[in-house]
């Protein structure tokens, strides 16, 4: 089978990448795995290619929006498609066009280039908890309204509603998943305004010191790379006849404080990098980061066989196994 | 003010345009009542031109998915927009292109069009009942979420974020309001599926007979013709301070059945009409009609000031005195 996978380049995606090369296989149209033949990284720039073990990797690049540039990537069907290409939310709200051009016209293009092969690829995009935000219950529920209170996540909630679509009408066999925050990432600091969900940890246990501008008791619901992969690769495998009406999918997080995650660092490395953090409060990130949601019931996600990590101490163990940079 | 109707050749277009012309003003962006001196009745085709007692009636044809029919509509900044341009369900549904071009980038093309002039008119647009579907709760609140079950539902739910979007951005001051199936329709029974919901009552009183697909017990969400252009202009004279951060309005209608119909027309105009009415299931219009709410809460539209009508017994005096066609 041919897998196509946008915004390979991304960190997610070079993760997924490289669970899928390692997996081999993924579930075809039937339902029965089946051995991926092709792996298509698609991004704006050049994926790195990886060790294969047999699978074709084909690296493409491009503007998504271009009929001849979504021309050429569904030159040959696709059975399976990874769609993680995105404009971030802090681009996505400085400028309106290129977020709706990248991340809902995107979206747009390729699943009319799946309707268009005629055969209802598995069409797996994650969305965020930026969908809901401003007046909101303490717990969202699955049939929760999106309110999403920036760009990103308006596009985002459209995204999931014409994804659900397609899947109804039979062009793609579409499925949505609400990432949680991802921490911990691995990496350098950035101006997202959820950047001190990794930076807390990242930077302390590499041997940085690291400013929280939130305070202790805000309530973050987290997941972690590994979780993530596993959230995106189950998601995909799940059997279309357990979605019911809706392809969205809100999964597992953590549901976890920002001082119960420098509390879980104690225990896991000592204090000697939580003697690294200092506490500031940014007004302008706490307006964005304390209007998302940390409480999320999940109900349908449990009965569908999705896993949170076991407790924030496996995340940050994940993070000295996978990703940490030891000097 | 200048004041722009799409869509302005149908049935609540029409009544609409008569009750603007007999109102004279609408709010303004202060708030406060403003002359109406312009009213722009756009659609595909030509609008009559309606007695207007001193405003200034413009009609306009075009294809509002096209730049320049876009660019001659706005050529003069508009202050006010009453959006009800759209394909219905049916078409939509038989039509995805079609669909999405005339219901999505229409409306899109609108909002960017009432951007780019940079005066934030008020723009309210009727969504539907049709945004909810499949699984749902027995009562829809103000946060459930949309889960439509069809593409003209879905289309109209990715218009309510966009428009909510942009009105957070301060493109439009916008306003979306989910019209309740609006009976008594005047005119001749179409292939929508909701058409016996007028019908019911129109063919009868008219002197007709009518077959009514759906059993006694079927669930309705009604409003008249009348208490919809009260809504539509209700909401767009709503103070914007008061919708927090949702534009997206579920008003106030009427819950009955079908049953209760019929027993309210023979209270209102004796056995003899509803002699006129024969009982046969349909199932196909069930398997559609059966799976849309009859039950709102519209918590929200109560403290807002919405209305719905007294009685289903009013709503079909409304039809004899506004619409019925008498022999």
């Amino acid at each position: 089978m041919r897998v196509v996978i946008t915004g390979a380049t991304g960190f997610l995606g070079q993760k997924l990448v490289r669970k899928l090369c390692e997996k081999k296989t993924l579930a075809g149209a039937d339902g029965s795995q089946q051995a991926i033949s092709d792996l298509v990284l698609f991004d704006v720039v050049e994926s790195p290619k990886p060790e294969a073990g047999g699978i074709a990797i084909e690296v493409m690049t491009g503007d998504m929006t271009e009929a001849a540039t979504l021309g050429a990537l569904f030159a040959k069907p696709a059975d399976s498609v990874f769609h993680l290409a995105a404009v971030v939310s802090s681009q996505a709200e400085a400028d309106y066009e290129l977020g709706m051009r990248v991340n809902f016209d995107g979206t747009r293009g390729l699943l009319d280039a799946c309707r268009k092969q005629g055969n209802m690829p598995r069409f797996v995009m994650p969305a965020s908890v930026a969908v809901m935000g401003g007046d909101m219950p303490d717990v969202i529920q699955d049939d929760t309204a999106p309110t999403p209170t920036n760009s990103y996540g308006t596009e985002k909630a459209m995204c999931e509603l014409l994804i659900n679509d397609c899947s109804r009408r039979k062009f793609v066999d579409g499925r949505v998943v609400r990432l949680p925050t991802i921490t911990v990432r691995p990496g350098k600091p950035n101006l997202a305004a959820s950047s001190f969900a990794s930076g807390v940890i990242r930077e302390p246990m590499q041997g940085d010191t690291t400013v929280v501008p939130v305070p202790k008791d805000t309530e973050l619901w987290v997941l972690s790379p590994r979780g993530a992969i596993d959230t995106l690769i189950h998601t995909h495998e799940l059997d279309a006849t357990k979605l019911g009406t809706s392809r969205i999918i809100t999964p597992m997080g953590l549901t976890v404080t920002v001082g119960e995650m420098v509390e879980a660092m104690r225990r896991v490395a000592g204090d000697e990098p939580v003697n690294r953090i200092s506490w500031k409060e940014d007004p302008a990130i706490m307006n964005i980061v304390c209007g998302w949601p940390g409480r999320w019931a999940s109900t349908r996600a449990k009965t569908l066989g999705y896993k949170a990590d076991d407790s924030i101490d496996a995340i940050i163990q994940a993070f000295i196994d996978d990703d940490m940079v030891k000097s």
